[in-house]
């Protein structure tokens, strides 16, 4: 099983999360581009820590909004949105080539994460960027989504990711953050389902029933207050019930 | 000689330049790469027109200062500087591969020309980062600048440049922009000065004396508003000459 | 009759339209404020300028999208769009003063005068910002849209605007952009609609059937090759009818 | 004695500073206005938290450079310089209308800051810029520095400002940050400095030797981690000498 998180999601002087702890934890790391998050500097850090700890690098590519952190729906047009992807990704590239590793999946950041996976046009421009850049490159997206779809059509890889500390309804889809029960912050309950993941290949929906589950990542989130501890966690009991936490790329 | 120009250096709605005219007469394309200008759009679309007629792509490196061009000094650290090449870098590489070619040399923009020309700092930044991105990337710069003794010095490729369309002193320097003749205005004199440089290696200075101009690459100015004619007529006066106009990488 | 145009709407080194021309023909200036466009130094050029010929200022406050323009729909939040609304009116006043003048109205650009056209929030957004900044300042917009009425609703005055160049439904709406018959081309025609419009408050619709056209401005369009041809022909054609353009302010 | 810190310094989602406590303790907030830091919904919550606790307003204006915080020199031209900080003085003044306030005084930022003080043209450009906004508005800047000079030769009012956790050199200048002894670190020191400040009007210099520091204000750090209990232990040290904390506006 694999576990990502989002880094490198500073700007200049600002600061988001602990990247540094979260590079002793997790074995992909979603490195922000420079457009929603992630300066030049900031991009190198994260690269260097996580070649030298063989944490796997992955883009994650965003709208180009800082004022709204990427979070925003912005109305792109498919070939804006193509190139600005196909920018970012050979932007981490260069900083990848200069620790002797490279770029080694792609997540989407944000609206455009969620875009992607329920829109057509967004999801067709990621791919588009994707076999432009190198059509081998995974694509780790929700399971079932259009991304997922569309990147499986054009004969990509794609990997599917869980989320341990978010509720999901019985039809396998995430409890929106809209509804007061979207998030599983109990942490051990958390690590609970983590394992349940990785060794069930179940969760249990938030009407109590044990639903399939089938990923090869999970994405422990970097830039809450009580991040480091939860991914801790959630490592220690995957380690404990026997899974050894491992890149899929 | 190589023909180099300064192309897609518009940003989102805003054009600057004929880089559709200038792409049949330079065979090198210092293309801005997003941080004095270029957006994502524009370098695909110098890109792609470059690659098919064989226009070789060059990184044209600039400040962060979309509202300055690039033209302003900025007091940027080394790593800074380093990381944000890099970044320029990696980010056109990834629209050359998608039309299976590569970022074939490097020319920095505006301020950081005239600071990579005559500082150790900004030089050091720029061989830091071709070093990381590829050592064999030659360096487009001024012959003798602190760019071209520092990149010569860590091994790695110089290509002198020359311009067709400004005053020499006799010391071999350019006449100072802020002289009133800094520039050469007359076309046909320039496409003159633009022969006697590819089959003489000499330029007449500013005193009327002859002194000796070894270039691999004349600089054509892009965006003024007689650009594109001449740029017509200094490729035609070298080709009556004799001398083709070829990419030096 | 009044006369509105988009000015200043250059940025940095790029210029777009030409001010200096419109400034003889219009009589209110929707000034760019920097977010869609707009330098400081520009929003300076085109105040100075407006003040001496006694040409209205006006905000033209879009969304924060140098790379888009303004023209791709964002997903604000309400505060988020209040707030930058209320920068931006800020912000030009700010060059008002300078020349002893100061903000006369407020008209949205782009994504945001069309999300406003239509939507409550972003238009209740507008109204607050309007209402932050000095309630009495007008909106240009288009009769009958939800700015329009959200606007009316709180008080305020509200200025329609009609356009000359664009053809209209026979419901009083504009025939969308996508239409093949979305524009007036010939100049004749569009400057006998301005004419119809301040004479006999009407237009002919696309179907030929004459509709009622109330409003208090017409907007030219500065950005398109032959903007100033066409503002100098509609201003000539109301002169000759009797007609003088006049700032509604 | 006044008390002035830096406040909104952040940016979109990301935060600096513990804005909230800080507006307890001060009497003048240095608002950021969104070039080097600040955006227009954090501009507006320091406005009301200010206005509300009767907090002086003043417009903490910097070079348009976010990536690197204001913190760079950039080579502006006067009247670019002059344009962006009047934008920044119009931008903030929108807010302070919106709580029945107006922006009191300007404090340059950062490296323009350091320009100011020490340079002819920067120090112009932003008296200019209060000329074009409202020649009363006082400027909080070192006392005898280029900037305080050109203002006074303007007939401008110039609020002088010391730091208490700065080291002086026996000239009255303060000591280099890159020197070790820059800093005051000693929290109870720092009281110390403040209270000789406005009740002795001097300032014992890092060779020992007592010097007069004669000034309105005195700056608290914002940004650093013991920030709010410095500017507690501060303000508690002047009260308890019998000075009241008052805004010099």
């Amino acid at each position: 099983m694999d576990l990502n998180a989002d880094l490198g999601e500073g700007f200049g002087t600002w600061r988001l999360g602990d990247d540094e702890a979260l590079l002793d934890l997790i074995t992909s790391a979603n490195v922000a581009c420079g457009f929603h998050a992630g300066d030049a500097p900031t991009i190198r850090r994260v690269c260097a820590t996580a070649a030298q700890r063989g944490v796997a690098i992955g883009a994650q590519v965003g709208y180009r909004d800082l004022a709204g952190f990427g979070r925003r729906a912005i109305a792109y047009e498919f070939a804006e949105l193509r190139d600005e992807v196909l920018y970012q990704l050979g932007a981490l590239n260069a900083f990848c080539r200069a620790y002797r590793t490279g770029v080694r999946y792609l997540k989407p950041h944000g609206a455009l994460y969620h875009a992607a996976a329920g829109e057509e046009m967004p999801a067709a421009a990621i791919v588009a960027a994707v076999d432009d850049f190198d059509r081998d490159l995974p694509l780790l997206c929700p399971p079932g989504s259009v991304l997922a779809q569309l990147a499986q059509g054009a004969g990509m890889r794609v990997v599917a990711e869980g989320f341990a500390d978010r509720n999901y309804l019985p039809n396998g889809r995430l409890v929106p953050r809209t509804s007061a029960d979207a998030l599983v912050t109990d942490l051990q309950e958390v690590a609970n389902r983590a394992v349940r993941m990785a060794t069930e290949r179940a969760v249990i929906a938030v009407d109590g029933s044990t639903i399939p589950c089938v990923v090869e990542s999970i994405c422990l989130h970097g830039d809450s207050p009580g991040a480091v501890a939860a991914a801790k966690l959630v490592r220690a009991a995957l380690i404990d019930a026997g899974v050894t936490p491992t890149a899929f790329s």
